[in-house]
This record gives structure tokens, C-alpha cells and sequence, in this order.
């Protein structure tokens, strides 16, 4: 059994390397959007041509990236969607939503301060976690059946 | 052609109020998730019993709220989100996600402050508009075919 | 808003009464499997001629029977799985398991001695419920938002 | 063609070896859940923290094991589902009813004692064995046309 | 609960006209094939033009007779196919095929001459009746659970 | 049996008028995109605001337009799409194959000096047909089983 | 571009031999339900037990060939289904329809004195041909876009 | 992440091999339809035997065409159609209409000229380009994340 995960959400700390990391003796496959934040916001003008109004701006670039994003999720077994402790992060939950319409296995990384506020995607998760190695431990026991130590 | 809408996101403001009446001459239906934000975050537990921790009764509450929510989705020809001022409003951005996976007709109510961050969730949009009575001239436009003079 | 609800499981006590008649006020639309015990068991050689292997006797009743259990699951928005105390009730749990792959709303009704050995089917459940009272207090919240006194 | 099959139900003897040796000459890849019994109880509570609620400790463990189930039905072409002498055994109708659902071929391997009780599923299903080298045996005949001697 | 019932098959006999009058006192909803022999053989050429040859007169014809086969079966509970004695009747065993993968219920009027040859089509129905009045019957006990006298 | 008919295509003559005037005594339901054409083009800057660049002002309203063109067809049992003599009409030929992906009973009004290039939209199509009265007969022989005299 | 082909129907003859060996340089793979009649009638009662009752006896086996039957043809791109000059074939029109409501492209191979016979087999094909090289040569024209000399 | 592209549309001129050719880098996979004008127009009579009224000549042609196309856009991730200065190009918007039921990923290659004539085909797509490098582009920033220097 492989599993193919799409990992979703805040792009702004290390931890889809830890997880990656942390699975790599598994048989995992791992999917992202793109990370880099300036490419990924002027994705859509870089190619297609600017676009004065920032709303078109933004609309080009956001389509450019569903592209990945879409395939990345549609592809999944699992989502792991993170919320960061900054921003609005309606992408994240945008995603959460898309995979659990699918019917995807979502596991959903939250600190506790965002508990309330994230009732209705919590939910819908098969996991909450905290730590990006509680995800890893995840993937190990569903893959080997085997518990951290 | 009736057309059943689901109306979805901020509780604080009379925004489906607006919508509902502006369109009371056209043929559409109605729904919502329950807008009592005390029963909304109590009914899990005043049904079905105590929880001593606030994340199963947190749990157990959007469990109950997901039936409503599933249903308006999944009936629904027209998900109308709307983004307010305040707050994290990721159940509004999972509601959006859970709709385009599913190919609703999304419209989206938002505000320019929050143009950027939203910009995935517009990405996925059929049209983003600022204000209810917009959406009530697009409902009007797409069932009879007449614009606002 | 119109619930369509099948009510699927233990037929020895008078559950499915005591939810129709508590919910008798609501928008709501009940199905069922036959409950006659004697009835189901004999549906198939009573109408398509004996079979003198109760394997084949048993086998031609329940696919009739699963006529009705298909249509009922399939119309449905929520199904209700009641496990009662005795019996193996493996058609309730492969009622819950449709269920759950059709991405039904799914309420057990089950009693604690039995927590354990459902919690597969729980894990699936947007309520776990002991009381069919309870179910017609979450099919009026659903519907109207009103939490018990 | 290769055929991809879940062995479901019971874990307490050796018959997924049986079939799993039998099979070792045909094109075939085989999927199961955790069999350990111990990780697969306390799964939830090892990863993702303590519950002092029996029902909570289960339900994550529940729903952390749900991903490789999920996971290991819908790859699957073939669900084969045994049930055992003892216990309840609801998770191996759940699993009989997710499979049935999404149209997976199902096997059911049982005793004639749980016959009637179990009728619903074998009706279900495309056929009904008592040993595990009968399921051998219809591998090794789907997948190479050959009778048993 | 309502059964949409589509009645496919041989048209030479008056079996349809026995059934629906036969389940006149019941919530059911009838629909067939245009059973007028000469009008379905000629519908395509008649309306929109001449073939001179056959392969092609008749192509235009079945399409246009699809539309209605289509629709019958896709909004059906049940598709009761009817096997008589004579001609080929693949279309019959086409529907049978095509109700089956569309998950419909399926019921066969077929005679004990035919059984070997339509082994395959009986696998996949979940009732094998010879006689017009036991599918009367069946759908009687599907919607009120009583059983023939 | 009812019919449900989304009308696509040519907005310029008046073959709707002359099928829904034709179909007056059928259980038929007719639905069509917006045909004034100026109001088609103009509801997104309309009813959204107005646009500088030409792209966005036209991807406003055809957005818009899309919510009206997806209920249509995925709610119709027959798509008829006609193909007029002038202009590129891509939009028709879109939707034609949108109804062919979502397996609608397709209808193409078409003229012999277009037949080649419309050869593909036609090998989808259950009748191609050149009057808008064929398809009135199309629809009375579909539900009524009577021929044109 | 692998294509997966599936052979149905007629099993007298050696033409599933012609297409595959035609077909030997193309990317093409074939599967085709078991051809040894005896072990197809059979198989049944071989590995699960004696049935007395004749329609039990077969059933049982067609059930075992349905897993066959259904992998193969839910995993091709195309079924080709033959009808020979013998016997009632019924289960290649029901193999004929339960690819055509899956969306399989359908290949009919077929004589002229059947022509009447399989109209609406035939209307729901995209190819009807004669000679088992006429099936190859679609074949290498699909992959290769080379027509025969 | 392996993307599968179809490159449907315009047969005229290059642009499929100034796609492939640059993003040989890349890992992606492309298909496409039969781009040998005189061998798409004649395969069906080539194949099948000659029809004297070109309708069905074109006929039989465009549905063997079919199974390549319909192959190419299901198993694609994204859909390129390119719109020519020449020609009524229905099957390009065709394939389009098909790709965009499906939920595919969808890239529009037009030029201004025809940019109100596409408005309906641009409003499905995820990106609108005027040249196959841009495409090119498209694709290395989906894969890589990286932009155009």
C-alpha cells in the first residue's frame, strides 16, 4: 500500500520538510502547492501578462495554482491541511473543504488557541494533531500498524 | 426554473435577511445553517449529553450542525458565501471548498480588505460581489434575463 | 428544508413509533424495512416458490428485501442505525457501512455496553445517540434550530 | 490483471496467511487492516494524546484506523469479509456494506451457525465460502480459469 | 415511499398491461419502451428522413428510441426485464446489462427453458420470476410488507 | 414521464419558440440560456461593476451566464443544440459537449453546408435533424409513441 | 497511450486469438472472460459445493465469473463484444449494456443476418464490424493513426 | 507529480510540437487526436467499408475518432484547446465543453480576435494564452514552481 498525501496550508515554517523527513522510510508520496510565495502570487502575470487591476492579478495567479492544487488533492488518499497561527488561511480551509467533499481522509495540524474556530473543519478530519511528527507517527501506524515507542 | 440556494458564512449581520426579501418575487428556495450561534455551538451537548472537554463538545456540536450543512450543500444549485469583518470564518471557506468540489455555482460576498486573501476561494467563483443586493440581481438576471436599470 | 430519513435495525421494540411520533410536527419523511420478523424472513419463497436449502430460502428473501433497503438508504438524507441488546444485527452494521460509503448522514443509536464493539461504526456516526428521543431532538434542531428546554 | 483484495473481519486466527500462501503463485496484491489488536485499540490515544472517556480513546483510534480501511476498500477489486465464531463483529459488516456500496465484488467467508444472521450479506455478495482456500481457489479460477483437482 | 418501475423487454404479450393493472392499488410509477412494434422500428426514418440502407434506417430509429430507454431506466427503483420465447431479444439483455452497472434493482420474467442461457442476467437480478403477478406480488410486499395469501 | 429540454444554441431566429409552440399539448419543460443578446453580454459589469479591459468585462458576464447554462443542461433528460448559419458559435458547441460528457440525450439542428464540421458534435448526438418541427416530433414520439402522419 | 481491451462474447471461435495476435505490436492489453466452457459452467459448484437445483448450480457460478466479468470491463477503454451465429448470447448484450452505461467505448462484431436484431446493441457502439482484423486495425488507427494500406 | 495533458484543437500549424518540444524537461505526458487531416476524415470507411452519403462517411469516421479523444481527455489532467484563424473548430469547442463536465483542468490558446466569440470557453478555462510557450510555461510553474526569467 502507497500512500499519496497532499499537504496543504501554511507555508510559512518547515513543516512539510519534518514530515517529509520523518516519512521518508515509509511508502509515502508527497504533494505540495508552491511554497515560494512571491511565484506563487505572481504566477498568473509573469505568464499571461500583467494586469492593472490587482483583482485579476490575483485571479490569474489563484487559477495558475489551482491547476496544482486540484491535481494534488484529487490524486490524495490523505490531505493534511496545517493552520498557521497567522493570516486568514482561506486557502486552507478551501482545501479541507474540497477534500472532504471528495471523501478524502483529512487530517487536520491545529494549535489550540484555533480549537473553536475551527470546529466544523476539525469535524470533518479523520486527526487532529498538533505536531507535524504526530502526522508522521499517523502515516507509520496506518501503513506498518506500528506505534511510537 | 427554481433555483435553491444555500447561504453561507458570516451570522452577524441581516445579509440573508436582504437577500430574502430582495428576491421574494422569484422562484428560489432557501436555506442556511442555523444562525443562533448559542444553539449552533450548544447543540451537541444539550442533546447529546455533557463533555467536560471543549474539544469533543466543540465536536460533537459541528457534527450536528454538518447534517444541516451537508444537506443545504448537496441540494443546492447556488453556494452564496459571504466573508465578514470579523473573525477567522473558516467554516465559511470550508463550506466554499466542500461546494466547488462539487461543482456548485459558487458566488461569493466579500469585502475589498480581504480581496488578497480570499483570492483562491474567488478563484473558484462564478462571481464575487460586494453586496447582498448584488446577489439578488444576479439571481433575478439568471431566471428571467432582466438587469437592473 | 424536507428530510428524508430511513430508520434501519433492531424491529423488537417500538423505537421507530416513538422517533415518527415525536418528530409528527416536523418536515420530515420516514422509511423503514419491513418489520414484520416472520414476513421478511419468508418474502422470497412465499412469492417466488419454496426452496427446500434454507441458504437459498434465506437468500431469495433478503435480496427482495434489499429492494427496499437500497431505495430507502439511497433516498435518504440521514439514516438512523438502532443496534438493540441481543442478536448479531450484522444487517444493522452493513446498513451503517452503505450508509457511510454513500456519504450518508449517519445516527447510531446504541447503548453503552455495545461502545466498543461499534466504534468503527461510530467513528463514521455525525451523532451517537441513546435515547430515540434524542434523534428527534437533533432532527428539530436540524430543521429549526430549537434545542431542548 | 491483477487483482487487488482486502481481507476484512476477524483477526484472531490465521486466515489471511492462508489465503495470502495460497495465493503466493497468482497475480494478485493483498490489503488488511491493523491485525495487532492492542495498537489497533489504542492507535488514537498513542499518537494524539490521553482521553479519560472510553468513548473518545475509541473514536480516535476508530478514525485513525479508518484510513487504512477506507483506503484498502476502494483500491480494492475484491473485498473479502470473514466472520469469526465470537464477538460481535460489526466492523466486518460495516466493512461488507462500504464494499457492497461501492460496487467492490464480495466475499464472504462464514459458518453454516451464523447462516440466517447473516443473510443480508451474502446476499451481497458474490459468493459465500467456509474455508480460506476456497477463496484461494476462486482467485487461482478468476484470474487463470482452473479448477480444484 | 414511491417505486419507479421500468418495464423492459418482450413486447408480443400483454404482461406489462398485467402488472400495472395487477398493482393498480399501489404508490407505483410505470414506464416502458414504445411497445408499438411497426412506430419503434420506423421512428428515425419517419422523422427525419429516408435510408435506403437498412443498417442505417434502423440506427436512426434505436437512437431516437434510446432517449426514452434512457431516461426509463436511469429514473427507475426497479427495471423488470422480460424474456418471452422467441426472436433474440438482445436489447432485452442489453437493458438487463445496463440497469445492472447503474446499481438499479433488477428483477427477470424469464421461463425454466431459458435458465442456463440467461444465467448471467439472473446473477445479477435480485428477484428470478416466471409469472407477471410474482413481480405484482414482489412490489406489493416491497411497499406494504404483506405477502400473498 | 416528463421531459426536461434545456434549448441551446442560435439566438437569433425563432426555433425555441417554434418547439415550445409545437410541444404546447406534451409533458415536456423547456429551459434556455438568456437570449437577449445585449443583456447576455452585459450582466456581469451590469449587476458587478464595469470593467476597462474588454476580456474581464466579457468574463463577467459569461460567469454569470454559466450559472443559468449548468442548471440548465444538468438538470435536462434532452439537450437540443442548434447550430445557426453565421458566427463562430463556440459557446453552442461547448455545451454540446459538456451534455455529451454528463451522457444527456443530445439533439443537433444543423444544416447539410455545416454537416462535416460538425461531424464529431453529430456522432454524439441521438438525432441530428435540420427543422425545429423534427424535433417537436422527435419529443411527441419519444413520450407518446405516435408517429407524424 | 496503453489501451485496456476487453473481449466479450462468443467463445466457439478463435477470434479473441486474431485480434490479440494482430494487435502484437500495438500498446494495446487484453482480457476476456474465462473461454473453457466446461470450467465456466461449472466453477461454481467446483470450489463452493454441489447445488442439486440446477439454477442454484449455475448461479453459483455465474457469480464467480461476474468478478472476472466486472474487473474487465470497468478497467478497459474499450469492450469489443462478439455475437455469433449461435445460441441466445445473452450475456454479451448484457455485457454490451453494462459497458455502454459505464461510458466504454463499444466495439460490436457482428454478421448481417443479425443486423435487425442488435439495432440498439449496434446504437450504442462506435464501431460495427464483420471481421475480427477490422477490430485490429481500429485498434493500430486509434494508437498509431495509420489506416490499412 | 506527473501531468497528463491532452492537446486537443488545431491541426494546422505546430503548436503541439513547440509544446513538447519545450517541455521535454518536464514530466509530463502528452496525447492528442489523430493530426493526419485525410486519415481522420476517412478511417471510418477506410476501416469499416464505404458509405455513399457523406454523412455517414463522416459518421463512422468521427465515432472511431471518438475513442481516442474521449480516451485522451478522461485520463487527462489538463486540456488544452487551441483555437485556429481558420475554420468553424466545433470539435475544438466541443472537446472543451467535454473536458470542463468532466472537471478538468483547462488551458485556452486564442487569439484577440476571437476573444468575444470564446468568452464562454475562456470563462471555463484556468488559464487563457495566446502562445504555446506560454502553455510551456504553465506547465514548468505547475511542476516546479518556477517563473519565466
Amino acid at each position: 500500500m502507497t500512500l499519496n498525501i497532499y499537504l496543504s496550508g501554511e507555508i510559512h515554517t518547515d513543516w512539510r520538510d519534518q514530515i517529509i523527513t520523518g516519512a521518508k522510510d515509509l511508502d509515502v508520496q508527497f504533494n505540495s502547492p508552491v511554497t515560494d510565495h512571491g511565484a506563487s502570487d505572481d504566477c498568473g502575470v509573469a505568464i499571461l501578462g500583467a494586469e492593472p487591476n490587482k483583482f485579476w492579478h490575483d485571479h490569474k495567479g489563484a487559477k495558475i495554482n489551482a491547476i496544482r492544487t486540484r491535481k494534488g488533492i484529487e490524486e490524495a488518499d490523505i490531505v493534511v491541511v496545517r493552520f498557521g497561527e497567522k493570516y486568514k488561511q482561506w486557502n486552507a480551509a478551501f482545501d479541507a473543504g474540497y477534500a472532504a467533499a471528495l471523501g478524502k481522509s483529512l487530517i487536520v495540524l491545529s494549535q489550540d488557541e484555533h480549537q473553536h474556530a475551527l470546529k466544523e473543519v476539525h469535524a470533518a478530519a479523520l486527526a487532529v494533531a498538533k505536531e507535524p511528527m504526530q502526522v508522521v507517527e499517523i502515516l507509520r501506524y496506518v501503513l506498518k500498524g506500528s506505534l511510537p515507542a
